[in-house]
């Protein structure tokens, strides 16, 4: 039955059935830990920070050979940097699990209570998700930060990182398994995936019978592929083509610290701004300096003819539709000239990825109009993109960014791994 | 672009495009719908149903000749009569759309607010979720609810009935349409699919880029190609496989009303009881009476071998692995003995769809142990699994049961049509 769900020919059927087994047995450790306190909970968090820090030589060791590895490869610098382990990163990942140890236990809380006409009491209470499988990159500090947050929430997760982290990834789950167990809760609860086939993110997703909710992390392609194959919902992370809209009323001064901020700060991550809109009225004095700044911190400008005519001198490349649709991730930015705030809302409306929009003005109207009529994750006022953060958001913890509407939307706490159930208190209600 | 994304052949690439520019529509509208005050939103619910009257003669014209083509082509009694209007049927439909009305406006509400560290005064505000596509059987009833319920919730309906009904659905959304022109709104707000090609809903399924949810209403068939299929979120509503388990200190009156009701009061409802689990300690006693109510109900019953044993007169059908499994959707029940209320978690656990599961006890103990690891949308304590209704639990509204974890699950109202946005007045805030 399970093999006909797939719709996916038997030819691997033994990797199936072996990667059904594995997220099996998450589902049946996933049933004991949602009845598991916060105490025993907290306990095994404060295990995994323990044992992170015993196994550092195992796990230092592992990371090197895939290090070795990647780098025979040819990875990039930037993503040899992001699978590179050191002490104190350990040390500072095992500290964010330390941290999630104070957060209060989403799981078993009354949500809301009510009295139905038959007199039937209700209750809306928090409960676990079940099964979360997480598809992402070789980042090892994923790796403990999904197992870590899906603990605290009361779920069981299977890990599919990337091959290139492999030995890192297994050594760090080694470490994780053994705190569950010195914790006496269920090890596999946290299931690494150890095959490397291409085949098992396809056999994984379609998994519904065991597995919840698939979360991919990672590039705008790992996330269109598991979106692609998945019938299991799936909450999508990431693509972030965010605009700071400097409007004809601005403060000059705040407009270039926030524009600089948004774009410079760290130009790979998913809130950085890859566009700038700019009114008519404020351009001529504004802008120019504003791209000599930009130009001075590195930025490649790619800009609307008004633009380029405002700063010949630096040879400002011009800018096409693909600019104004591109993430660029990179010290690269857009820029445009708009007639007025509708033109603004207009652009972001046709190229935007509804992640993070900011307009900076003085008008408080002009601000709510943008703020209303922009359909995105987060809009400000008179802020930087960059702030879009489950950190800076104050939830203590973050799964990643939602760029959907569906479940959870924006930075995903603690609260994004949970779901509810009704509980009916009766004496012997019925339907008439 | 679109049409990579679908990673169908273009071979109908006409009805692609045409469904395409149609989800399009539904999508601009959306957006001016998304801004609509509560005033004007009521005002085109008022309209709705003043127009469904007023086309009353074209409404029930329309129905007839679908009624006459579905019995032509042989369609069961049960599904005629639920594809059937009549003047009261369609007093009841207005007198429904007027309802939601009285509803509070679960669009632009503050569902949280607070400060960041670094000053910024943050507002969590619901909005809508934007292009809904329903996908559903040949109920007319349907077609109003959807589109009432997404308009006042500022979204826009794309509705795909099935082909029986169109000519109703058209008559319908006609009116409908009319209604909001009335008012003002975008008429593109509610838009009918009348292609009845089968492909059509795979490519709606796929159209990320202009559609938001998908909700498919109707048989597990239909329900499970939908999820296959679709690239979109999916909210899964449905099937129950619900069970009622009688402890060994349940009322035995209370035990025999909460069955009976739970299996015959509308066997053919997904929150309808198909497995009776009984605890052996009160099964001699209790159980063969209850049987003889049942079958003198008209309920066909499948037991297992202690149940038979209890009542040979009645030619218990053996039960088997299927029978546990299966929603009956009818007037048939399988019954099972049980050692304790762990059997019965474990089999429910192993066999249930995680709708609505009910213990009937005296024992606040063994209630709060069944409540407490039952994983289902709805848990019961003395009370029938037929409880499980939006409009039972005071929504005032149904979209549908929701049996996934994931946004919204049980009976949606209003609130499963939304999502949110963070806002943030800041005054110049950026990362450091």
């Amino acid at each position: 039955m399970t093999l006909q769900k797939t719709n996916l020919s038997a030819q691997n059927s033994e990797l199936y059935a072996q990667l059904f087994a594995q997220t099996r047995l998450a589902q049946h450790a996933s049933r004991l830990l949602a009845n598991a306190s916060s105490d025993s909970k907290n306990a095994a968090l404060q295990q995994m920070a323990i044992q992170l820090l015993r196994h550092e030589s195992l796990i230092l060791e592992a990371n090197a050979l895939d290090i070795e590895q990647a780098t025979a490869r040819g990875m990039k610098q930037n993503l040899l940097d992001r699978l590179t382990l050191t002490p104190a990163r350990l040390q500072t990942i095992a500290a964010g699990v330390e941290a999630v140890v104070a957060l209060p236990d989403p799981i078993g809380v009354t949500l809301a209570s009510w009295q139905l006409s038959n007199g039937m009491q209700m209750e809306k209470r928090s409960v676990p998700l079940g099964v979360i499988v997480m598809i992402y990159e070789a980042r090892p500090n994923v790796t403990v930060d999904a197992a870590s947050l899906t603990i605290k929430t009361g779920n069981a997760v299977v890990l599919r990182g990337s091959s290139d982290a492999l030995r890192t990834n297994r050594a760090i789950t080694k470490a994780l398994r053994e705190a569950l167990q010195h914790s006496h809760l269920p090890i596999d609860a946290i299931q690494l995936v150890e095959f490397t086939e291409h085949e098992a993110v396809d056999y994984l997703v379609r998994m519904n019978e065991t597995v919840d909710l698939v979360i991919p992390r990672g590039g705008a392609g790992l996330i269109q592929s598991v979106l692609q194959k998945s019938t299991v919902p799936v909450i999508e992370t990431g693509v972030g083509n965010c605009h700071v809209y400097v409007d004809s009323e601005a403060d000059p001064e705040m407009a270039t610290r926030i524009t600089l901020n948004a774009k410079t700060q760290r130009p790979s991550v998913c809130n950085s701004t890859e566009t700038l809109l700019v009114h008519e009225k404020i351009a001529p004095d504004w802008l120019p300096q504003m791209l000599t700044h930009l130009h001075e911190h590195g930025v490649e400008l790619h800009g609307c003819e008004r633009t380029r005519a405002l700063a010949p001198q630096l040879a400002i490349i011009p800018a096409n539709q693909d600019d104004w649709a591109t993430e660029y991730l990179d010290l690269k930015l857009a820029v445009k000239i708009v007639a007025d705030v509708e033109e603004a809302i207009e652009h972001i409306t046709n190229y935007g990825t509804r992640h993070t929009e900011s307009i900076v003005t003085r008008s408080e109207e002009t601000a709510a109009l943008f703020l209303q009529r922009i359909d995105a994750t987060a809009v400000y006022h008179n802020a930087s993109t960059r702030l879009t953060d489950g950190f800076v958001y104050g939830f203590g913890a973050e799964i990643g960014i939602s760029t959907q509407k569906l479940h959870a939307r924006g930075p995903m706490g603690l609260q994004a791994l949970t779901s509810y159930k009704y509980i009916g208190y009766g004496n012997g209600q019925i339907v008439q």
